[in-house]
Order: C-alpha cells, then sequence, then structure tokens
C-alpha cells in the first residue's frame, strides 16, 4: 500500500474505527476460549460488552498464537470488519517463543550483544511463523532489588549493559533492511517505560520515587540507548514515578520519552493498566481513565476498552485530541503496512512446524544456556568432574525435572527440555549417572559406589516472574539440609542452582566447595549445563546482579553513592552489624576453568582531553584447553566530584574470544564522556582532577589518570 | 550583657576567635580522658593538633558531663582564654540524662505531647544541674524501615505525629519564659536535617534520594512542623540528598531549611560531618570541606577541626562568607548571654545530686513507661494476670536484667533500674514470682506449682541505635523456642518484648497467646511493665511504627500510595508471594483491658467548604475500672485524585482521658487545609470530589464528605 492509499484509508474511517485500532483485545472474543493457543496474562478487565460494529474495528490481539489460530482469527475479522484492515498479533516471547532461551537475566551474564540478538533473531522468526507481528520484548528496566519477581526479565543492575543488551534484541527482532522490518522479523516493544523496577521494597506494582537525576543517570539511561535501535513500540509501565501513574503522565511520556528521549512510534499501555487508573484513582471513572491516558500519549489500550467506550465523549471535551488520534491511528496503518499485512495478512500454516524448534535454533540455544551459566566458586577445582569420576550421582529436586525453561516461556513446552540428568548422561556415555530427587532415594550401594555428586537445587521456575515479588530468598531448608548431608558423605560434590532471581546464599555457601548458577537456561538447559560440569566447556558468565547475603540486604547494587561512613569493622559505618558488608557475590563476579591472567597493562597517556580518548591496553593470556570468552570490565572511579559519585562505575565492556593456549591483546577506550555525570543541577559536567581505572574486579586500580 | 556589649565582644574578636566559636570539641582536650562523665559517640577525627591559643578560643564541647566536670573545664578554659567568653556544653541526652525515660520510640506510642513535654523538661532540669546548655534532641527523622537502628530514636513513621512530638519536646527542653530560655531548660537541638530516616535498604549513613514532593509532604514536614517551636539548633544530617551531602548542601540547608522553613538560630554538622565530605568525595582536602560546609550554612563544626585549620585561605578565597561568620558568632554569643553564660558560667555542684534521679522525675519515668507500652495481642483475656495467678515464674533473657534502658541512655546507671523480676515482686507482695534466664533452670517443682507464666523477650539494647542497621528482625532461635517451651507446659503465659524497634514476628506470633511490646522503658522499666501485666493499669499506647511479618518486607508504612494493582490473593497484585498482605500490627494499632466502645457517631455537615470545618463526634464508653488514655485517631482517604494519594492518611488525633465507667464525648475537625496535599507540580492543591473519614482501624469509613 502507498502512502497516498494509506491516507485514504485514515480519511476513510469513522471515530470508532479509529479508537478501534488504538484498543487491543485478546483472541477469544472471537473465536472462544482455546487454551492451548491463547494466553492469558493478568487480570481480565470485563469492561463493557463488545458490540459486532466494534469488535470487528480492533487494531491488534494479544496472546493468540499459532499459525493455525492467528489466521483463524485474522480470517474470522476480515470476513466481517468494514475496511479490512488486517489485525496486528502481538505476544509475550520474552526469551523464546517454541524454542526457550536462558531467562534475560541469565543471557545477560554473558554480556554478549551477539548472543542476545541472535537469540531475538530466532525468537522473530518463531513468532512470524505463528503469525505474530509484534513482541513484547526487550524490558531493560533496571533491578537493584533480587526481591521484585520481574528481576527474571532484566539484564540486571547496570544501566549501559542494560541499555546496550535491550538494543541488541531490538535489533535482532525486526531485522530491519532498507528501513524496514524483515519479512522474518517482527517489531519490537521495549518495556516497561519507566523506572518500574524501583518498586519500593522489591513489591510489584509498587510506587515508584525518585529525583529526577537519579532517573536519568540510570533508571532511565537504559531507554535512552535502546530507543537509537528504533524500536516500534514502547510500553508504559504500571508504576506511579513521582506521584502520577506513567500511563497518565505526560511528563513521562510526552516531555521525556517523546521530547528528550525521541521516540516516535507507538506507545501501548500495559495491560490493563488505562483501566487501573481508576485503581490508582487519579480516574473516577473509566472515561476519565482514557482521558488521562490518551492525554499522556498512551496510544494503544491493551486489554481493557475504555477508549472504545468512552471517546465520543472524551472528543467532544477534548477535540484537540483528535490529532493525536489521528497520528496514533497513522502510526498503526504504516506499522501493519511495513509488515506487509494488507498483502499478506496470514501466516504460512505449512512453513510453520519447519521453523519451530529447528536443529540450528537448539542448537544455538545450548549454546546461549552455556554462556549464561556463572561458576560462583570453585575450591580447589571441585569442577569440572575429572575422567576418574566415573559413577555420578545427581541429586536434588532439579536433578530430574525437565521445568527448566523459567517463568513466561511462551510456548515452551517442558517435552522439548533435556533435564539435567538426560543432559549429563548424554555428555559422556561412559560415565555412570544415577538421579534421585533426594538422598533418601538413592540406595546405599549407588552411594557408596559413587565417585561425585552433583546437587541440583533451586527456587521453582513460577517463584519469580510477575507478580512474583518475595521476601525468602535463602534456598528452601530442605533443600540447605540436603546439601549439609551430601557434605557428609565425604565424597566430592558440586552444586548446581536453577533460579529466576540471585537468592541469599550466607548460610550455605560455606558448604557448598563448587556452585555453578544456571538460571533458567531453556530448552537445551541440561545439555548446556552439562557441557560445563563436564568441562567440555568453561563457564564464562560474570553476574550482572549482585547477590544479596541475606533477603533483607536488598536493594544492594554495585555502584553505590560514596558514604561519608564508609563500611568497615566500626559500629560507626554504613553497614549492617549482622551482616557481612557488600553483597556475597557482587557484580562483574564469574570464575572460568581457564586460569586466564592479565599483563602487560598499558595506557596512551595520564591525561585526558575533550579531543583524544586513552586507550588502555592489556594482555589476556589462556594458559588452558578452553576457548572461551573472557568478559572484561572497565570501570572508573571519581576521585572528588562536586556532587557525590558511585563508588565505582562500569564506563566499558569487551567479550573477548580468548581461544586455547593463546594470548589475546585488548584495547579499550576512555573518553571524556565516561567522566562526565548530571550534577545536582542536571547539567551534564566533569571537573577537573583525578580519575581511577580499574579492569575487572581488581583489588587495585590499574591507572590514575586526570582530567 | 546588653546587646551594645555583645557587639562590642564581637568586634573586638580576631579572626581565629570567631571560628573558634564556630568549633566544637570533646573535652578530654582539656582536661585528658575521664572515662564516666565524657561520651564518645563516634569515630575520632585527629586532623591537626589544637595550639594552645586556638583551644581556648573554642566555643562548645561535646559529651563532657557532671557539673564538676564541667566546672572544671570550664574554669580550665576561662582562666586561660583571652576573651573569656564561657564554654557551651551540649550532649545527647535523648531520653533522659541520668533518669532515663522510654526511647523516644517507646514515647511516641502514647502519642501525647503532654509527656513528650515532660520527658523534655525532666531532662533538661537534669541536663543544666550537670552544667550543659544544649541538648542533641530531639530527632524527627520520619522512619518507614525498621532496619535501620536509628528507628528508637524516632517518633515513628507519620510525619504529622512526628512534628508535633517533637515540637512538644523542644517545647519542654527549652521552657522558654518572657522570649528567653529559661534557667532550668536548655537549647534544644532539632536533628538531623533532612531525610535521615531514608537512608536506601535501611543501612545507617546510606545515600538519599527522593522526590522533592515526597520530601516536601513527608520527610520534610516534620522539621517543618517542629521548627515553629523555635529550637536554638538545628543539626544537619550525615546523609546526602539527591546527590549532595546535606552537610554540603546550600539547596536543603539555605534554600529549604533557613528559606522556606524559616529557621534563623544555629545549624550544627553532626559528628566528624564535615570531615566526612572527603570520604563522601565531594571535597579533595579539609580546606575544601570546610568550605563547602560553610558556603552551605553550617555554623558549628563537630569535632572535626577544619574550620579552624583552614580559615585563613578560606576567606581570602570568599570574603563574602565573612559575613555570615560574623552572623554566625553573633548568634553563639547571643544564646550564650540568652543562657546567663556570660554572668553563671558555673553550675551548681551541691545541687546537682538533689535534681538527679529526684522521685518527682523517677514516678514520672514509670508513668511514662507504662504510657509507652503497647498491648499487641491479648487472645481471651490472658492479660492481665488474675488474682488466682499467685504462683508466677517469669523466664526469659530480660526476666532479671536491668538492662532496660535501650541505646543511648546517657548517664542512665543499669543499678538505677527497676528489673522486671523486681517489679513483679513489688506490685504484689502476695504472689511469688520465680525468675529464671532460661525455662531448664526453672526447679520442676516450682514450674508444676505455677500458675501463670510471663516469658520475657526482646533485642539486647545495643542491637539498635546509631550504626546498629539489621538484616535480622526475627526474634532468635532461642527465644522462639523459650517461648514454644512455655506454651507446652500448658500454662496460662503472656510475652512481654524489650527492643528498640519492631521485630518481625510472623513465625513466632500464634504462639504467643498475649503480647505486651515495651520497647525499652528506662529507669523504671520493671516497675511500669509490671504494673501493666497486674492488671494495675492497663496498656494505652498505639503503635506508631508498622511492624513488618518479616525483615525483608522492609520499608513498610500504613500512608503507601494507592497502586493501580491492590493487594489481594492474585499472583497479579502489589504482595509478596511468600508472606502475608500488609505489616502484622499496623501503625495505630494497640490494645487495652478497658473494652471501651465507640457509638454516636455524627458529623455536622456532608460538605466542607473553604470557611467552615467539619465537626465529627462520637462517644467513647469505658465499661471497665480503668481510668485510661484512649487515643483516637482520624484518617482521611481521598477517592480521586490528579496525583496519586495515600490510601489512608492521618489527619488528626487526640489523647482522651476516659475515666472508669464514664462515657466521653468527643469531638474532632476536619478542615479543607487536611484535605489538600502537594501535586505533581508541587503546587498546594484540593480538588472537588468525595472524602471518606475513617476513625480509628474501623474496617469501615465513619463518613463520606464532598467538597
Amino acid at each position: 500500500m502507498d502512502n497516498r492509499q494509506l491516507e485514504d484509508l485514515l480519511a476513510s474511517m469513522t471515530l470508532k474505527e479509529k479508537f478501534g485500532q488504538l484498543t487491543q483485545i485478546t483472541g477469544e472474543l472471537y473465536v472462544g476460549k482455546v487454551d492451548d493457543e491463547m494466553v492469558e496474562t493478568g487480570p481480565s478487565y470485563p469492561g463493557h460488552v463488545l458490540e459486532e460494529e466494534t469488535l470487528y474495528a480492533i487494531g491488534s490481539v494479544i496472546g493468540a498464537s499459532s499459525a493455525k489460530m492467528t489466521n483463524r482469527i485474522q480470517a474470522e475479522y476480515l470476513k466481517k470488519s468494514r475496511l479490512k484492515i488486517p489485525l496486528l498479533f502481538m505476544h509475550d516471547a520474552i526469551h523464546g517463543y517454541r524454542t526457550i532461551f536462558p531467562i534475560p537475566l541469565g543471557l545477560s551474564c554473558s554480556w554478549d550483544e551477539r548472543i542476545l540478538r541472535r537469540v531475538a533473531e530466532e525468537t522473530a522468526s518463531e513468532l512470524r511463523a505463528a503469525g505474530i507481528h509484534v513482541n513484547f520484548s526487550p524490558m531493560v528496566d533496571l533491578v537493584r532489588d533480587a526481591r521484585w519477581g520481574r528481576v527474571m526479565e532484566s539484564f540486571g543492575e547496570d544501566h549501559l549493559l542494560s541499555g546496550n543488551l535491550g538494543k541488541a534484541m531490538i535489533e535482532g527482532y525486526q531485522k530491519v533492511s532498507d528501513g524496514r522490518i524483515s519479512p522474518a522479523g517482527v517489531a519490537a516493544c521495549l518495556k516497561h517505560f519507566a523506572a518500574y523496577g524501583a518498586g519500593i521494597a522489591g513489591k510489584d506494582y509498587n510506587t515508584v520515587d525518585m529525583s529526577l537525576r537519579e532517573f536519568y543517570e540510570y533508571y532511565g539511561k537504559p531507554y535512552e540507548i535502546a530507543l537509537q535501535e528504533k524500536p516500534r513500540f514502547v510500553m508504559s509501565s504500571f508504576n506511579t514515578f513521582n506521584g502520577v501513574p506513567v500511563t497518565a503522565s505526560p511528563a513521562m511520556l510526552k516531555e521525556i520519552l517523546r521530547g528528550q528521549y525521541g521516540f516516535e512510534d507507538l506507545l501501548i499501555s500495559d495491560w490493563g493498566a488505562v483501566a487501573e487508573l481508576m485503581k490508582h484513582r487519579v480516574a473516577g471513572d473509566g472515561r476519565e481513565a482514557a482521558e488521562l491516558a490518551l492525554n499522556a500519549g498512551v496510544d494503544i489500550e491493551m486489554v481493557s476498552t475504555h477508549y472504545l467506550a468512552h471517546f465520543e465523549e472524551i472528543v467532544e471535551k477534548r477535540p484537540d485530541l483528535l490529532r493525536d488520534v489521528d497520528a496514533a491511528v497513522r502510526k498503526v496503518l504504516r506499522l501493519k503496512n511495513e509488515l506487509g499485512l494488507f498483502e499478506h495478512p496470514y501466516a504460512d500454516e505449512a512453513a510453520e512446524d519447519t521453523i519451530l524448534l529447528n536443529p540450528d535454533a537448539l542448537a544455538f540455544a545450548e549454546e546461549a544456556g552455556r554462556r549464561s551459566c556463572v561458576l560462583l566458586k570453585n575450591e580447589n577445582e571441585t569442577l569440572p568432574m575429572r575422567p576418574e569420576h566415573r559413577n555420578v550421582v545427581l541429586v536434588g529436586p532439579f536433578a530430574r525435572t525437565r521445568e527448566l525453561l523459567g517463568n513466561w516461556a511462551c510456548k515452551g513446552r517442558f517435552r522439548d527440555v533435556v533435564s539435567l540428568k538426560e543432559g549429563l548422561k548424554q555428555a559422556d556415555g561412559s560415565r555412570s549417572v544415577a538421579a534421585f530427587d533426594t538422598l533418601e532415594d538413592c540406595p546405599r550401594d549407588v552411594l557408596e559406589r559413587c565417585d561425585y555428586i552433583v546437587v541440583a537445587i533451586g527456587e521453582h521456575w513460577e517463584k519469580s516472574g510477575e507478580g512474583h515479588s518475595s521476601v525468602k530468598l535463602e534456598p528452601e531448608d530442605e533443600q540447605q539440609r540436603l546439601i549439609r548431608a551430601v557434605k557428609a558423605t565425604g565424597r566430592p560434590y558440586a552444586c548446581v542452582c536453577f533460579s529466576g532471581r540471585p537468592l541469599a546464599l550466607q548460610d550455605i555457601v560455606d558448604d557448598m566447595p563448587a556452585l555453578l548458577w544456571c538460571w533458567y537456561p531453556g530448552t537445551r538447559a541440561g545439555a548446556a549445563v552439562a557441557s560445563l560440569l563436564t568441562g567440555q566447556a568453561t563457564p564464562s558468565g560474570k553476574l550482572t546482579m549482585s547477590f544479596p547475603r541475606y533477603s533483607a540486604q536488598t536493594p544492594i547494587y554495585y555502584n553505590e553513592y560514596s558514604s561519608g561512613r564508609p563500611a568497615n569493622a566500626s559500629s560507626y559505618s554504613s553497614r549492617y552489624q549482622d551482616c557481612g558488608i557488600g553483597p556475597l557475590f557482587p557484580f562483574g563476579h564469574g570464575l572460568t576453568y581457564a586460569g586466564a591472567t592479565y599483563s602487560d597493562f598499558g595506557i596512551s597517556g595520564s591525561r585526558i582531553t575533550d579531543t583524544e580518548d586513552l586507550k588502555v591496553t592489556f594482555k589476556i593470556r589462556n594458559p588452558s584447553r578452553y576457548d572461551y570468552s573472557e568478559i572484561v570490565i572497565l570501570y572508573i572511579e571519581d576521585l572528588v566530584s562536586k556532587t557525590v559519585r558511585p563508588v565505582r562505575e562500569m564506563k566499558a565492556y569487551r567479550v573477548v574470544e580468548v581461544p586455547a593456549y593463546a594470548a589475546v591483546d585488548v584495547e579499550m577506550s576512555v573518553s571524556l564522556e565516561d567522566l562526565k555525570y548530571l550534577d545536582a543541577d542536571l547539567r551534564r559536567t566533569v571537573e577537573p582532577g583525578a580519575f581511577r581505572i580499574y579492569v575487572n574486579d581488581l583489588d587495585r586500580p590499574a591507572f590514575t589518570i586526570e582530567y
């Protein structure tokens, strides 16, 4: 459809048809409830019953899936719709559609934009094959509080990394070529704008309050970065921000998102969030709710239908909004046109099966799973298992389960999953692997014969994710008892843990000689983890979120501000008296089997200027047989500044391929821009003085430079 | 000294002498370390050694106490000082000097300004008798997070109550008559300005970040209220506020405190806080630190001595600051003059003994102790003990101890304290009371003979207070085991708990049929608590701080903002999935033995106007033999507003004397001012609409009104 046709179409629309395009509903309103292919993801908002004329003027559908189902709904819709503008289908495939990849927090521990981009590409292919055009991903909400269940959907606590990984996923989803989303791509929806991760006390849907400086420097920054990749959608967040629900906030949505961050495309509410303005009690009824959201710049209302129910009163009272409505509808039509829907409204049902779970995607899922795991502890090279470990007992609630997809696994099926037991057996057929849910289940002779035990613990996948905030992050008592019982056997043993969030391990960590943190690795979980346990590959992930020692040591994050009384042994320092200082495992922590060393540090100068970056150079030597990816993190520390600065902040990182037995030279840059910050008056500034540069979490700075 | 003489004195001062008046040091610099009569309350800041000329130009001393000691220091000082301007002595007597009253958080549970005022009056008398002129109290920092150790020093989570109680204490300390602090009064120092209680994650000295709206509506409000009573001092807080340490923040200290809140008197730093600007890394050296603090309006530097070390460079660079310095010195001299120090620099050593621990003060300490206790639970009238309970076993770590003063008990001595065992024995000499630290210590025959058990548990006094943030608020395992063992005896039993903060009782509360929360009651602890246990008086306190169920359910407070997904049984609501909804015991909770009923509710109208308040009236009937004080709390709920409002907010409270067997009519007002709030643009506003009015924590509103 050319632009002229599109404008003619827009001109021919009734006001109801326009508001229909700005409304999204669930698919069962067209074809009834079909359990396996409809996903409900939140509370229902009955609202008013849509009469047929309205139902067939709707613009998009959430949650329907499979080529057959989306085609059936599309056909039904196009048959009865006056203007026959095809429906957009949207879905939440946040770490894969049918082929499930590690949860986003796990993926972020690879630090590798290439990995994230490809996850998005594979997901987009499967989505498009299933007739879905828009994916509600990535989420770049900064997270500092493991109590919040949605940390699993995030990329961790650093704004720069979160923004970059979000950007990579948008690129992978949209696969733009010649300025258009490719036929195997989907529109990305960057979410949730903004600061949803800062809910007080880690409680989902809770109030958010912060200074604008904190927002621009940290919580807003990942959006600012990811928006550079031009996602076609942004979703507004559930939370209030400084007293106003974001869904009703022109300050957030018009001034910051559109004005300062330059977002020009479609803004969609979160599930029922327009209706929830009444629960927030900023709207007395549905009309007020719809007017507030429209006024704030929300183009599309998700699931609730107050735009459609009240548009006549609203445009009568606020005729100025009509221009916004036309602009929004135009964007919807243009996106449908960009996706080729006017010409090809249907998915190819025959092709779907060849695309879902294809071998390339599965192989990549295994690689992504490996790269997401983080080796937190490895005393005396407990891991990997050695060749002489022939009789392995695998024990624990995660030993045999296939429920390793993590929450929000979209169309992932447990039957597709490789369990840890299966993974270990496949990794080395010559090993004996006996797996049990509990140590009591393990026959005595098997235990006596065994020469290595793998304890598989974790937090059930349903305990993290949306709505699943928790106050208890400590592993269940039963799992702690299991670990101590295994220790009592005297056999060498290692722990693997599956979880959607950091857990609080202080009381059990000393009984874990080795600990491999696996998050939820997805469809190829067992294969990925087994390859690391058996030493076919080395773990290489590094944490993107700090691990608290106890639940109540939250929020906790690496880039905290300098205190006037930095934590030390004194009672009068910034610490808890009944808990060690700092996190149990910090941001950036992660071990490998490679034993690489850093050396030959150099820097191109000692003074940074407006015009010239400084180059930091060093050599990484890999004395091992592992080809792997070494994650290198560069931090700066501002020694004195007008406004308080973080004790340390990441300014650059690299994922460096380090071949076996090789040495690699690395160069990283520090620019004046990296030293700048927003001062208390929100001016971007840098003051003359000294700065320290650190590479990774070394105890001492690599260099001190001056500006 | 008349004003002319005072100006002449000021004019005769050298610059060093002026900066001397703006410096506070510890007393041992004059007379050496004398353990019992010097208090060190924080880290030391060696800085530079003060030469004799400087030492005898200093303006004030912190921590020295007793008439003899302050006189000794004063005499030594006046002998060698050129201008012989007497020293001001300052101290931290936050809940009594030698006679110790309940901790402030306990006192606040009386909700009674009369109690707080008299505590301050008694404290001032003792302080002045000991030669001390300034008290670093009250603290009105709003607190929402029981992990912070300094909640014990606060008046809880409501800004209105905190402000009013702070104001009452200032009045009590200063005892102003004819515009002057009376001879038995001391200058009050309101602290810590501001928002120190909002440190992230309840960690002391931690970063504070919030919107200005949150500050003006909540964290700043108690100061705004208490400042109406004109405390002679305000102390700046340790924390950063939105990126700047308050000690270096003209925005906080000049614009808000002095400009908007109208504070005109002396501003003093907290302990070492000027030096700590270097730790915050906003100052590169002591000169910068001093300049930043001076520039922000800090009149007096406490303990560190960078003002004195660097004043020459500073005034050379910033001659504009000289005017501020003169103004500050003038305020110091005027205060010394107001206190009569020029004429009477010494305390009356002979009178001191008759004032400390005088019987009136002790009797009042017992009353204050009773009024601070909160009866949290009382199934089947387990409390009070009945006459037939003749043989009582008192058991637990708090059964026999005299360590019931709470932290920061100034010159309180354990030997002065009535233990719970002593209190119970004295309350009714005819009862047999056997007390043991553990149940194992209790001989079997005593246990078998006993007909009532009191279990005395708690958190050791040193575990709360400054620098004592905690991640574990759950009672120690041993105490939980004790309670279960007592339960297993089958005897009737009640629990009393001593603590400096709310504890997290979810896992033990069901095993406590009755629970009397005593905080730390002070010198007369055992007598006060025993009078309640034995039914000589009824508990009447109500909580001013919410009790979390678990440590990690913090921060938690009653006036949270409305969520778009209010907590309910659903997974998609604002709650923790592994913890009940809301606090275990909410703000405003507290039982009595009286069984009073509320009735005859009436309201003077259904519509509020600019000119007329609404009167809410009701009757309280006390069917019991107890004369007591019923705490009545009036909340409003704004049904719809442009900016999100709290689910409920306290707007008025009354402490109503209710005689035995009597009925009392109560009238409370609601004005339009009570309905106003700061909107997102910081405008004070009220919108037409409906508001609900609640009295106490009734499940349903008493009235709905309109504006």
